[in-house]
Parts: structure tokens; sequence; C-alpha cells
């Protein structure tokens, strides 16, 4: 069961990131990219999503980026007399981040012009499609919280492990002041940096505290697998050693060096895609341990598998409408019809992809720790 | 005159990333680079030093590595009837961190292999050449500080900026006690990332104190640059912008937000190459603010420069043993001469490159703040 669910995360995974609007004559307003490396004019966005490449391999016989027209045909650049190759997707991309890796000659690399992020058991190139509500992510000048890298003891994989945990704005100054947690997890493929590098929980947390629309509360973001990440080996994960981690380890760490309001009532769990699957699972496995819970793009509760367990105070189930909207929001019907405190979201034109994981944590967070 | 000792810092970069020992017959004890990503069995490096890579592209052409004997040389790939290209350096590497690319019928690219580290203006791939004293940096089983990366405000750039600060282990849970800070600067085409990242400061403190060979202290990494950075731009530096942004926005911010000693014999600048130079023009226009300099790689200070000044509690001077280590040892007996407190330190067999700041960092740290 797991590993069929895990399964079908890895798929959605692969097929979504060359989701697609309708097709039409691109506006010649093309600017860079805001996710480009310093002084690098391509790759460039358009102000209706498209995305046009630039890429010099002058002795190259094909150049091919993966994003494009739907399943996995990409686009196809072609070659100029100055040796670089050039192209634009055949349509409008859908808004937001989306991974890709540029295919030379046969090989797969990265495009030069753009920073990476780790996605799909690599460091991708990414692109950001501006979207009409990107202030809810912008870098305002608010006040900011940090995003601390941690390395924590962990005697049950025999090695330091890293995590990034946010602390809200005034963490440092407010010596007195303790805190709720959300423990916060990647999808597949991706690490515990997903989360504030393609995500900007750490912006969607400053402002919507700026805007006095949230509680305060810290994130902990960790890697959520433990088994050496290769292709094909998905079908060998098992949740129990990553459960130890978290649940024995981490949380341990983080209420002994952070202060944390160290209770089920003050303790979240969320994770997307198979982050989700995990958090499913492991609030199952441990329902004293957290009080909320929220899968993004991963996974379903149904009333059966809560009863005769500490009953959560808020279970948050979310997607993109491009995904399965209606289990989703099947799913919270039921749950409300069960007595449970349970809430939908369904992020409009948007697959699964990272967009429709941004603007859930910007629905979730004001409804945590109340 | 800056503008000249820039730009040999600049022609230093690129000249040293190719830095070699003799050759001779490599030993086939290949194993992955400790700067992988996850999984990956490629580039290798062996018990002597030497790299190995391995890259798919049946299509291309040529495919060439920048990491080989001398200048720009680089290592020439060969195909195979599986369509990879694989090669291997003519000779032992330097010991420590190299920066390296790969040239793809005439564009240049990461190798999809390694990790990668912003330097040269780009986000380069990254490899490791284990050193016999890599202990100092390796990843133990002690206490771990933290790296925070925090955003602050910048009125005189008009945009939130970032940086890094390393914070001690028992700084989270000791609230009562302060600590000094160590300013530290990255080298030219390199960001605030790079002294985490690739120099491992972070391992190097975390080393120290549970040594019990270092005093605990912040340290503070942020960009050293305001202008847009392109090739051919270096002519356009000018060190005010930047001075203005360290010592009336960042230093501010770091002592209203972090528990911090805030006086001048509690702190210290430093920086490497290019750092070092901005460290040298800095603490000489302000030399109430830092009480120890240190340049690794960076220039030099003569005791005219210092004197009718408030006088530093250390100069400490470093390079690699293959950049020009007579200066700086005459650099220090003139300014021990005219009665300061300096040290110099020299790097054995490295040159222009991390393994020589990293080690640098681990003779200055316990020098500190005494």
């Amino acid at each position: 069961m797991t590993r069929t669910i895990l399964a079908a995360f890895v798929v959605a995974t692969l097929l979504s990131i060359n989701c697609f609007s309708q097709a039409s004559q691109p506006t010649e307003d093309f600017k860079p990219s805001s996710l480009n490396q310093p002084g690098q004019e391509y790759p460039q966005v358009n102000s209706q999503g498209y995305a046009r490449f630039r890429i010099n391999a002058p002795k190259a016989d094909s150049v091919k980026v993966s994003l494009g027209l739907g399943g996995r045909g990409g686009t196809q650049l072609t070659k100029g007399a100055d040796g670089y190759w050039t192209g634009t997707t055949e349509g409008p991309m859908d808004e937001g981040f989306h991974y890709y890796n540029v295919t030379i000659d046969g090989g797969k690399f990265n495009d030069p012009g753009a920073k990476n992020y780790y996605g799909s058991v690599r460091w991708e190139s990414g692109i950001e499609i501006p979207a009409h509500d990107q202030d809810f992510y912008a870098l305002k000048d608010v006040p900011h919280g940090n995003v601390q890298q941690i390395l924590f003891p962990s005697k049950s994989t025999g090695t330091p492990r890293r995590a990034f945990v946010y602390t809200p704005p005034g963490y440092e100054t407010d010596k007195s002041k303790k805190y709720p947690v959300l423990y916060l997890q990647h999808g597949w493929g991706e690490d515990e940096t997903a989360w504030s590098n393609q995500g900007h929980a750490n912006l969607i947390m400053d402002n919507l505290i700026a805007a006095g629309k949230t509680k305060p509360f810290l994130i902990v973001m960790t890697y959520g697998m433990t088994n050496e990440v290769k292709w094909g080996k998905i079908r060998e994960f098992k949740i129990d050693p990553f459960q130890t981690v978290l649940t024995t380890e981490l949380i341990p760490y983080v209420d002994a060096n952070f202060r944390t309001l160290d209770n089920r009532d003050n303790r979240a769990m969320a994770g997307l895609s198979m982050g989700g699957m995990e958090t499913h699972t492991i609030t199952l496995n441990k329902p004293e341990t957290f009080g909320y819970y929220a899968l993004l793009s991963g996974g379903l509760y149904n009333p059966d598998e809560l009863k005769d367990k500490a009953k959560p105070k808020l279970v948050f189930i979310s997607c993109g409408s491009k995904e399965r909207p209606d289990g989703v929001k099947k799913s919270v019907d039921e749950l409300k019809g069960a007595g449970y405190n349970a809430v939908s979201y369904v992020s409009q034109d948007t697959g699964h992809e990272f967009q429709t994981w941004r603007r859930s944590l910007h629905e979730l967070a004001p409804m945590l720790f109340k």
C-alpha cells in the first residue's frame, strides 16, 4: 500500500513538471527569470508565462530543454550563427516554480544561466514564472526571521544529520517567549533545502506575521529519507527509520535547543507529496506527538484511520486544481461528517508543483496553534 | 591601486584552480568524491589525489574538464562504447577543494555528478581531494553550532540583504552569555555561501571548540559587493558601498539581534583574496570598529599604514606556500619590528584555493579575542 502510494507520487512528480496552459503567440516582453545566476540574461520569462532559453554550445548537434508541452516532450532549441541555441516554450507555463534540465548531445546537464534546486534526486535548474499572487512570498521590507542550519546527533543512523529551522522575527530578541513548531517535509527526490529554496517558507511566514495573519511559530525541515536514494530504490522505502529520526532524535533536539512549547497541542506535522504520505503514516503511528496534520498533494485521511486515537485539532488536506481536487474535498467532507475539524484547499490552475505547496502553506499557517 | 590589486586576485583565482603536484601513474583505489550529489559514483578521487571523471553525453564530439595540468589545459575526456566520456587528471591534485566545470561541444556546463559551489561568478562543480589534515574540518560527533541565514535591512542598497551567522554550540541554551564576532569575507567571484559550503567554517569552529582550542565566537559572512557582478566589471569596483553596508547596516543589525560583545576589542575582520583587500581597506578606514585584522591570501599591511590609528590587537597574514610566502613573512617581520602583534601563517603545498583558507581560519581562530 505504502509503496504503491509512493510510486504514484514519483510518477506524478515526473509528469507534472511539464504542465502547460493553452498555447498562443508570445508577447515580446521577456525578462530574465528571477532565479537566474547573477548577471545571467537567460532563461527568460514573459508576462504570459512563456519561457525562453538560450544556451551556448557551438559544436553541439542537439540541445533540448525538459520544459515543454505535456509529457516528456520538452522544448527543442535551434542553433544560431553565433553558436547559441535558443527556443521558447510552445505555450505559457503554469505560474510558479518549475524544475528543468537540458539534454545536450544525449547527456543530461543544467542550464548554466539558472540557479539549481534539489529535485528528482539531482540538483536541477530552476525557473520562476511570475504568479498573479507572488506578493505573498516576495522578499519585502518587513522584519525577517532566520533560517538556521542545525546538525543534530542521530544514533539510529550513526551520523550527525542536517535540518533547517525557521525562527520568526523577534525570536532572537524576546528571550522569554516560547513557540509552537511545525515539522514540514519535502517531496520525493527533494531534500531539506526544498521548503526554503523553492518553497520560500520563510518569506511566506515573514509576510504573514508582518500582516498579523498568523501566530509566529518555528518550522523544522529535515531530510525525509534515511536510505541511499537512487532511481528505482523507492520500493525499498520504509517509514520506520525516518520516524525514529524524527520522533526520537530531531524533536527532542529541537525542544532542548530552541524555545519551544513542548507538547502535542503546539506541534504540527505537514508534508508535500511523499512528505504527505510520511505525515499521514507518522501522525497515525504517533497521534500523541502531533496535534495538527496537513497533507499537501500527499494523500488523504479517512475517519476510520483516526478513530480511537488522540483527536487531531486540525486536519488540512490540499492539492492543485490540476491534480485530484474532488478526492480532497470528499475526504474532508467525510472527516467533517465524523466530527473532525477538517479543512480542504485547492490551488487554482496549478498541478503537482511548488506553487500549489507555497499557497497551501500560506493557507495552513493561520489555522495552526489556535 | 585598489583596482590593480583586485585584478591581481582575479588572475590568481583563474590560474590557481588548475594547480598540480608532480605526475605519476595513478593507484586504482578511486572512490566517489565526498562532494558528489546523492548516489553519484563520479567524479572520483584516489589516495594519491588524482581525479577521475565520467560524464554521459553519447552524441557529443568533445568533453573536457577544466581541472588538469597547469594553466588552462584541463583534462580531455575520451568516449567509450557506452556513450560515457571518461578521463583522469595527468597528475595528483593539491589537497582540498577545487572548483571546475565541463566544456561540452564548446559550451560551459557543470558535472551532473558533483554538487555546485559559487565561484568565478557562476555556480561551479566542486571536488574534494582528501587532505592529510582533513580531520580539522570533518563532520564529527561533537556539539554543533548553527549557521543562520539572516535577511537584514539595507537602506543604502534599497533591498534586504542576506548574510549567514555562525552561532557556536550552546548559543541557544545559555541565554545570558554574550559573544565576540568575526566578520569573514569571501573572495572575488564567490558570495556569502562560500565560507560555509566550501570553507566548512562552521565545522572548523565546532571542532576547535570541542577540543577547547578556541573561545566560542560568532562568524558573520555576507556578500562583499553591491554592484552587479559581471566579467570585466571588476574595474568598476569601489569599496565605499560595501563599507557602508557592513559598518552602518550589518554590524548594527547583528549587535541588535544577536547576543554580541559590542565593542572593538570583541570584533574582528578577515577575508580571503579580494575579501582580504576589503579587510585591509575597511580596517584602515575604520580602525575604531575592528580590533583584529586578518588577510588570507589577500594582501599585506605595512607599519606606515597602521601608525597614528587605533592599534590592532592582532594582525594575521597568511597564504599558501605556492603563492608568495616570502612577502607574507617579510610584512609580518616589519610589523613586529614596529611593535605590532603580528603573526604569519603559510599553508604547506597549497595555492590560492580553499585549503589554504580553511587552514588559515583554523590557525587564526585560537588567536582571536584573547
